[in-house]
């Protein structure tokens, strides 16, 4: 079994998010949140028939996560739940993951919408978002009920408020 | 810029598919590949209220990648295209991302089926599905049009033969 397994950045992501109250708790309800992938030169290659997607899905280092913990509360609940119940980025591997909008490919830099995601946090791996193979149908969400849901939307940084 | 991103697995996930060229190409199409996640002792707690979500998102490492090709041929299509625009594992960062449906928790173990990863498979972390955030409408897909989604489904190792 491996012990350590090791990643080196493929990029960084650029946002008007600099501090994690005023990042939005879900892309998808920040329509207007606007970012740029910039993906190092050495892997710019790697982009190529990206342009066709319009959505993909980022998965990032949480750079500023700040401990770990089992237990923890989530943005959307007053309740505590286990860590792999939530989204909460103080995670055993702080691993994030956020499906955004795809606007434009310039080059080395994408320039992407629907974006929650801090200022600066580095890019482990982009994959197409495909529906075919990531939507499921009635998918039970646990404690996530839809108040909870309704709370998400909205303008960004209004909600992140622990 | 962090230079190396360091990780250790929270558990490992156990399945029939011993060979890449058994596993399915996506989980969605194998309805009736199981498996098993086990989640090591010390993280068991993080798995409070899991229960209560149908379907789970793994985030993995390709412990058999064998390479990393910025240009590569899918399993869907013929034609060569970026690393970033398509599912390989042979990836910068070997980093896995499935959708998985839970069946069952028993302590430290998750009963999962829908499974589409190789036995012995390290995950790093978990996350809830929930198709409030994970779900987007009319997303372009690309190089990968419908003939391509045909030949995936059927069952599970028919159609992973490169």
């Amino acid at each position: 079994m491996m012990d350590k397994i090791v990643y080196s950045p493929v990029g960084i992501i650029h946002t008007g998010f600099h501090d994690k109250k005023d990042a939005p708790i879900q892309g998808v309800f920040a329509k207007d949140a606007r970012g740029e992938i910039e993906i190092f030169k050495q892997y710019a290659d790697g982009l190529e028939d990206v342009e066709g997607f319009s959505h993909l899905i980022l998965i990032y280092h949480f750079h500023r996560s700040d401990g770990n913990s089992l237990i923890s509360t989530p943005f959307l609940d007053d309740e505590t739940h286990g860590i792999f119940s939530i989204r909460h980025f103080n995670r055993p591997n702080p691993v994030g993951l956020s499906i955004v909008k795809l606007e434009n490919v310039k080059g080395n830099i994408l320039e992407i919408s629907e974006v929650d995601i801090l200022d600066g946090t580095p890019l482990l791996d982009l994959k197409p978002f495909i529906p075919f193979f990531d939507h499921r149908d009635n998918a039970k969400t646990g404690w996530l009920n839809n108040p909870n849901i309704d709370m998400a939307r909205g303008e960004p940084g209004k909600h992140r408020s622990k």
